[in-house]
């Protein structure tokens, strides 16, 4: 983890924005449109995988060059995450952990428990 | 920006890890999958903005209980995003940050600045 | 539609057959991979639109140019649907009638037509 | 492949317009929206895989009930191509055999036939 040990999404966000200013992007990133950067980004992300067996993805995983390439993938999902959160203003922490609350309580942890079941829908 | 100030990335990780071994779900969390439930999670975040013609889109944003739905789910994207770092122990405060970096020499702030530019192939 | 109007869905359905046997690919076109690889190009697809005000979306696809490219991404997305329909032995032209007679009833076409009412949730 | 050897792909387009047009739909109906739908209809089919270990798709895609549910999404996924390629007048069976064209030069068969090599970037 090292550096997410320290470093508060607020700093994230905060440079998320300085680099958005800096280019006047404000008008391009509204909420649709940041939207569909997410879903774009998050597609990039999945070709990482696309046609891997299981076995191969995992041995894909260990490969730094190939961790390297999803980093930065799952970077550009996260940047685009902390931007929209920016222009609406939503706090991120507070989201992502009254969603894990709501979660404990529609998968309650005894119901799967070393019972290798799946989330059935688990949103 | 509220908890996001003062809370950091390690301890949302943390509590979404907590929340995966407690189901033990970690097999069915391979990093493939999580790529996919990204995916997943982020169309249903456009999903709120299918339809909306862009004022719309602006007038829905102002609404708390449309706000309160979009927190929700961009809460999943993240989450997921979390639990694919913390599958392949990848630290995203560094992976956001040198992002940035690259995309600084990438974009350079003062060919869009004030231009009404937008990023072309921004990624 | 030109072509459309005298080729049938299992004409272009043998086409894709063809290339994916000529290739020995039919072990890695699993119908997960292949639910990915829709995914992957309808992000593609929405790429060409990600940035553009709404008036501009309207000049871009004007463009013969930009209706190539887009011509293009939307071939990507149907191939891999007509790979899924080889892979899952599905008859398409069936399954599209048949959801557009749910939608029908779903979606009652006096309730809406005149009335600028757009589909709440159109599935 | 029953109704498809003999449905033409004009018809299919024909009976989504229908559809679009009896609820004033088209309006809605953007190319840039229609690029997002896409991309949400098929996130959905791949929830249907999203947790699946590959012997367990292999399985589901026997079940009837599970077969009927994928082709539903499916369906979902070409009714929106097929509204944009009428909202952009696109000839998709020009656009698909144009793509394989395309895809058989990039990707030639000898090089992949009986060598177990997957598509490095099929597109």
């Amino acid at each position: 983890m090292r550096t997410d040990t320290h470093t508060t999404v607020g700093v994230l966000r905060q440079a998320v924005a300085d680099f958005v200013n800096d280019r006047d992007w404000r008008p391009f990133h509204t909420p649709k449109n940041l939207s569909m950067s997410i879903a774009i980004e998050a597609a990039e992300l999945m070709e990482r995988f696309q046609w891997l067996m299981p076995e191969e993805a995992r041995a894909a995983v260990e490969d730094s060059t190939e961790q390297a390439a999803i980093a930065d993938e799952l970077a550009d999902v996260i940047i685009y995450c902390l931007s929209l959160s920016n222009a609406l203003d939503l706090d991120i922490s507070s989201a992502v952990l009254s969603k894990l609350q709501t979660n404990e309580s529609r998968y309650p942890a005894d119901q799967f428990r070393g019972r290798f079941r799946r989330p059935e829908r688990e949103r």
